[in-house]
């Protein structure tokens, strides 16, 4: 059942002296290491010394997105819906943006479900289970229906219509419940029907154990394109992104095929910040109260390990972006004609409040405008179909006729 | 300002002997051969003997998208958003979907406007105009704001909010007026203000002699993913990807790379078809009236040449396909987890119509679920979050508790 894989157990990220056989996921994080306050997630090994010595050579294969690098992932059951592969795209001044609005379900989690719904079909669930109501649940869903499993989403109410569309069009089971709800019918959803859950169950997040690992992918392929960036800015919520990338480059560095990794800066939602909060205090994970903001794609009160250590290990950073920033980074990039979730665009917020950085800097923009609160809520007025109508609207818009 | 362009002049579809420089750019077809009831578009011709060796080999070149092919392309001006490179995805039985909402609009439009943006680029247009209520109109907003040149979209008022929201997105001035009124409007701001225009200003379709251009890539994509399939199914309205997908099909067997084209299926919503008409009708294009159809994208009353020469030089045929076929193509590809626009589900449609092909088969999928009609009208009902209430949920989608 591993394919190409080299994966060959889980290791604490609690205690990296504390491993695991590769099978069963640990959907709970470390067991040994975690507290009742606080939860360890696990990350997967690998036979490194395996490595194919031309894995990151151009055109060794024909083998597209995460199929390409089989070999550094967790062995991958589900058919591939062509994820990853996304282009990365200058904006300017050594700037770049990473466009992972490019992907089957239009968002980063597609790399993260391939890995996390091919586990479910390596333990045999039912089905898989997951709590969310945007861009992680379709995901979910649209690779549980491609490996033929029954999908279960414990949405939250508050969803955009188009975003409610969008998860209830691969099949899934949706079920809009309260906020708080969510967790504890997972939990139920898992342990009596034996579905295997895609999202987090634990008190500090840990989520599931193989699917940052198809995060890394977007560190393989920023390096085939231009190399090792200075920094690399993205959105965070739980930090599963930002580790996975983190992790990345790591290997590139431990396979001698890269002297460095880039400083990692998380940029979270100022509303919230576990992750800055755990920065600041000094602690391995944070929870945090949320106040309001339109972000809702990372707006997370519960933060997890795996950010920090992307963030202590490559000398980064945790930024706050506020929704204004967010904001006037999403108009930036639609200038640019790229149009981005508000959450999506957080990134290139924060390289903004940060400042010129020396060295190429990527930006990671995880989603399409689509998924957006205010889409659908407002467009420009009818105009007569005169000549004079319409002119005098093209002058008000700075047009000369 | 032709770059890697091998670009030589302008072609008459009307009659081949026919010849023009290649600027400016022919908005309006052929003069020379159009007439009053009938225009005939121009392509663009090559000098193909100068073609690289290595063009279509793997690995030769670190650009992505449409900028890997720009020596067959008309000259590209405006940088590249990452169009094309989208990946082609096995969905069983020798059939393959080439999924087309990996662009950075999500639609194919993306490498046509890459193409005929460029152009205006080229002529120094103060600006680019198109009449679209959706996937055309937004993709072109989204390069001239990479061009840093203006756009007005004319749109007509039945657009869904969602697509209202995307056509918007790019700081275009956007325009909503009656359907009829698009054209002689459009013609106005092209005569008076100078605009380029990227949309069709003739009385059978000729739209942009660059644009379609721009959809030989997918020709090129499928060939070096899998060589060259048995046929190409495919949604079409004015035919100009009907087009561009045979002429970079053409341009392999011309170039020796190749042994023959595959059968072109154009695939029509039956409450219009004007290229079924023609070919019916034997005649060069021909002008239907247009039934109800939830298929917007495709609704053309209007019909062109080009889908026309597709046809006939590969041994093609012209399909209907209602709106329940339609559907249930859509559904058939939300089981296999991916989410396509209601018209672009319309070439698998027409595969499932015309019954199996021997040899391997490309359905061209040419837009994202989110651009559909019924996005945001309807969702889940909300669920009680007691067990009980999930369960009796969970049994009636036939999950048993």
């Amino acid at each position: 059942m591993t394919g190409d894989s080299l994966a060959t157990g889980q290791r604490s990220l609690g205690d990296p002296s504390v491993t695991y056989p590769l099978w069963p996921p640990l959907t709970s994080g470390c067991p040994r290491t975690s507290t009742a306050e606080l939860a360890y997630p696990v990350e997967v090994d690998y036979a490194y010394d395996r490595t194919p010595d031309d894995l990151f050579s151009r055109g060794r294969t024909r083998k597209a997105g995460l199929d390409r690098w089989a070999s550094l992932l967790p062995p991958l059951a589900v058919p591939t819906l062509g994820e990853g592969g996304t282009p990365l795209v200058e904006i300017g001044d050594g700037v770049y943006l990473k466009d992972e609005s490019r992907n089957p379900t239009w968002s980063h989690k597609d790399r993260l479900n391939r890995c996390a719904v091919s586990a479910a079909v390596g333990v045999e669930a039912e089905g898989v289970v997951v709590a969310s109501s945007g861009n992680h649940g379709a995901s979910a869903a649209a690779f549980a229906a491609r490996a033929g499993l029954r999908c279960v989403v414990l949405a939250s109410a508050g969803a955009p219509p188009a975003v409610r569309s969008f998860v209830n069009a691969y099949g899934a089971v949706v079920l809009p419940v309260p906020w708080e709800s969510r967790w504890p019918l997972m939990r139920q959803i898992v342990d009596r029907l034996g579905y295997h859950p895609v999202s987090n169950l634990t008190v500090t997040h840990t989520g599931h154990a193989f699917g940052p690992e198809g995060y890394k992918t977007i560190a393989y392929e920023i390096f085939t394109d231009i190399g090792v960036p200075a920094a690399v800015f993205m959105p965070v919520g739980y930090g599963e992104l930002l580790f996975g990338v983190w992790k990345g480059f790591a290997e590139l560095r431990r396979l001698g095929l890269a002297q460095r990794v880039p400083r990692m800066y998380a940029c979270e939602p100022a509303a919230g910040g576990p992750l800055a909060a755990a920065v600041r205090q000094g602690l391995p994970a944070a929870v945090v109260p949320v106040g309001p903001t339109s972000a809702y794609g990372i707006a997370c009160a519960v933060g997890g390990h795996r950010g920090l250590v992307a963030i202590r290990e490559s000398g980064g950073e945790a930024l706050l972006v506020s929704d204004e920033e967010m904001a006037a980074a999403q108009a930036e990039l639609s200038r640019q004609g790229m149009w981005t979730e508000l959450s999506g665009a957080a990134g290139l917020a924060g390289l903004r409040r940060h400042g010129v950085v020396d060295g190429p800097v990527v930006c990671i923009s995880t989603s399409s405008g689509f998924k957006d609160l205010a889409v659908g809520s407002h467009g420009p007025e009818a105009v007569e179909p005169t000549w004079d109508a319409v002119s005098r609207r093209l002058r008000s818009a700075g047009i000369s006729t």
